[in-house]
């Protein structure tokens, strides 16, 4: 069978990741990256080992990569025409205008969060909406936050049903190395509902959720807690198992040092992960408990990588490379080391 | 009717705003304040225009104090001899060491949270169980957050009844100045259920309560998402209405630059307030929403100052001043401009 | 002799303490403080016991002060009609479109650091250069760094000559409560020279100044070390006794608690200090040290009230109320209680 | 030629590096790592690839590994009887303890700057004494810090001669996912000399140092400022030659993105370094200036794995392998590939 041809437009956090992700599985190619300007993050992965071909938005960009030593490949006309799909992390409200490119040369495309939802067909979810996304043109993914707690709802969902959904979000007011945004010693509170909530209500329409987001000055992954009321009880013992087989969700104990946010990116730094990368959310198993019969955890989501396992299930859905969604995201999950 | 006479021991972040309270009470006297040590909150009492009485626990201490300058007044028992009733806001576990010495002399004492409940004979808050405490030698006060959030708690069990609680503590992991302890870039979970939802079945046993606690790297405030099951629906507008005439609780507005922590401490800063200190917690109005039937709200617990007023009832109680709590609470807000 | 009286333009983090400033000056009156909307700082002024009179740029900004119950005494031509300078705190780039409406009303202005220089007829620093600011119509104050440094290094000018200053400046991103700047866990570095460098060379000639400014997560104070080369060797011991007879810089001591930024924060606040301020440089006494005969030290920068005692000289001489700079600071620190 | 066998005790922060960077030198082998828990470092290794063969202090320490099931190879005599030399990483004061061990077996052992002086025969530095510890049984590293800042003063050294130093240490207060300590919102300033100025002079005795050490809220690598008297006048471009030419110095720009301690973070990360890690040390072009003819700069020190190279130096010293310390660093700096 021949491989998908996927490009990736935006070198940012996101964008790497995906890049990374591609290449990974075994049935897709990266044929390149697109980028405006030779950023840090261009600079990295053109001092690395086996950097991918670089191609630039116009060719009036070239001048600056060459002056920095750096080869480009082409424009993104050039990318365009080689690709099948085009996975857009470029800075939200640019990917609304790069789909008129997309669209005038028939190339499928896959959103991020920070775009609007109409730039695309289907607000899209791997787990809890596969089958919505099957065969469309234009997907969005989910934000970090609620793609990671999505995760842990549908599991339960799936298993006895959930009737309403409360979150603390205790959010990274700033990705590590951002100058652009922060907050000192400040925990920032929005107005209740948060927008994650009005997104769960969106792919999975029959919970109600609501919540609180505060922004805090860290930067290694947001804080999740969940009051989830079960259509059917469900123990903790049987929620913790839930979670545990459950591969895009890691089940971690304070009581072994997994105490924090920082410690998993601490864990996934010292196993060796490529840029510290961790694609599941970590569920601290301390914090599971029941309330009445309303289910109670807390999660971590790595919000630099915990969207790519779901962009990866929408390119499965868009192309369609399967029209099953178990085998979509077991594909997935095998070729990105999740089992 | 002659003035009841309050000692304060421990010099350090509540015991200098416990003289403040004292001081405003017109039916108390301040005795003077106990310290071991010439600090730099002593030095700056020293330099201010009106000084408290200072005492040391023993006079080998004097001598660091005359070193700096500073008069001292006499030692623990000469303090001792002249009060009806100690504020103990020594460092935890010393509490339980000077309660000998309270015992052999006759004085009643109120504890902080940071001794073990056993020093005390009732665990005490204002507001949920006064008459608990009512002529007892000795109280210990709730900790800053479970003094908090019982007000909310307690004025929606009061109206509506309530039957369990969850709350999502984000704590601050050192006061302002604090370098012996502190976190960079981690938020840092403790396992479920924390201690402020324990304390508070201990102080309301008909509820029922559980929680997680996150210890984050700011200094200005803890905020405290909950989730109340009441025994009677009760609407968003009624419950900011309760909230709202609650003498200890401040509803603010985000959308008025209330919009965190820090704006709280600021607003009491740019007010004038002493010590840029808040009495009230703060509550933010556009985070109150239902959730089925349970109520969801977030509020903002001013760690250094919140548990005055309830330290102040507990004195009210103990000698007893007012067997009466609603005339005890009505009183210590009236002298410290809570009304 | 009648009062000069003083206008403030912009109630902000400056504006407020221009305005604390000009009450305490037993030969200033106060008219009022301009601003355009009911902000969180406007709200605290009105909650405070004695607010000061408030005006707004233009008419149509008073329907949003009346929405919030607060009264407003009169807008921009009303105050200018009654003052005989205006202390111009708005935000920067806003100083110089006011300049038109107080040229036209004739009416004296000074400037804060965030204008460019342009704005002023002189760049002014109360000990450092005072005589160029008698009778000049527009004076623009030094930073709050430069403000700061400056003070020390005049010092030691005075005394035995400066030839050449190094200083690292490592930097508050934000102040407390600000939500619009910050930084988590970063180090930002800037180019050499840093513009404090530049600066203090406008003001003082004859010195040689270079530097690195670093943006650090911090809110309470910028740090600043210096290296100062002076024309005529000075010890240490004649050196901090200079700063120590310098009204406007206080020596601490590490080894007693002033120990940080924040336990210079915490002693104005456990004092009782308005708004928790200091108009003093702190300067860490061991930080005091020799490299061949490069004199050596480390200050402390409030940022927030540093530069109110010198826009109170600017003052002083623009009218002229004093033509001699020595009297004129003399005059400010006394009603500052700087003595 | 046989590989030299090395151990490393103590599988922390600079432990886990250690083993790394003796991986990478083709003339030496990795015996293994002892460690006394299995902690999350030691978890990350054994769920990795390739772990490293793992040893206890002693034997009873083996059942909390087995129940972890985490494979011991054996105790503390075990891998003594089968290396040349340990890399004792172990908490600051166990390597003495440690050094009676190696002492009865005849094992030599480099230790870290946490231990004090005592421990070792030599003060080591790869660069500026490589001679000191030719053929010495017990070497001790300079601190991060001092092992970072020692690079850049050797190079301007070996070139014009430095006759003083001083120093401003912007230390971060913890390292990523540390919960044992940290500041927030807090600038810690220590008196003058800091143990850097000093450690210099001990290791290059002809220069006269001096400098203050600030801790800061941050993680990712230390900063330091420093004004370098050279004994002849060096001009910013030929410094920056030097520099540049230095294979464990990486000059970098603030205008291509290089602004922060976390921009080379996550430029290690991005680039995909094991562990987000570098070597060198970096310096900010843009920050390097004349005063006078003293020589200013700023520099990052990537406190986690900057002593990787020196002390995979000092095997060589100790061995010796080699007794020319060009020669030898040389070859640590090829096999790092830091060429």
């Amino acid at each position: 069978m021949e491989k998908i041809k996927v490009g990736v437009a935006g070198y940012g956090v996101i964008g790497q990741r995906l890049a990374d992700g591609v290449v990974k599985q075994e049935d897709m190619d990266l044929v390149g990256v697109v980028d405006v300007a030779p950023t840090l993050s261009i600079r990295a992965l053109y001092d690395s080992k086996n950097p991918y071909d670089l191609y630039v938005v116009d060719d009036s960009m070239k001048k600056a990569f060459k002056e920095e030593g750096i080869t480009v490949k082409g424009n993104f006309d050039d990318i365009l025409s080689n690709v099948d799909i085009i996975l857009d992390a470029t800075p939200g409200g640019i990917g609304i205008k790069n789909k008129e490119k997309y669209k005038e040369r028939g190339v499928k495309a896959i959103f991020q969060g920070g775009e609007k939802n109409e730039v695309a067909d289907v607000f899209f979810h791997g787990y809890a909406n596969y089958q919505k996304g099957v065969g469309k043109d234009y997907l969005k993914l989910t934000s970090c936050n609620t793609t990671g707690f999505i995760r842990a709802v549908d599991c339960i969902d799936k298993e006895v049903g959930v009737e309403r959904v409360v979150v603390t979000i205790m959010r990274r007011s700033a990705d590590p190395g951002d100058i652009h945004r922060g907050l000192v010693d400040v925990a920032l509170v929005e107005k209740v509902p948060n927008h994650q909530a009005v997104d769960i209500m969106l792919i999975m329409p029959h919970i109600e959720a609501t919540g609180v987001l505060v922004h805090l000055p860290i930067t290694h992954g947001h804080l999740i807690s969940l009051v989830v009321t079960p259509k059917k009880k469900i123990s903790v013992e049987e929620a913790i198992k839930l979670f545990d087989t459950h591969p895009r969700i890691k089940v971690v104990e304070i009581a072994k040092g997994f105490n924090s946010n920082t410690a998993l990116f601490k864990y996934a730094r010292d196993k060796g992960n490529k840029r510290a990368d961790m694609y599941e959310v970590g569920l601290f198993k301390e914090t599971v408990a029941l309330s009445g019969e309303n289910l109670f955890f807390t999660i971590n989501i790595p919000q630099e990588a915990v969207v790519i396992p779901e962009t990866i299930d929408a390119i499965r859905a868009a192309i369609p490379m399967q029209t099953d969604g178990n085998e979509a995201v077991r594909l997935t999950n095998k070729y990105l080391g999740m089992e």
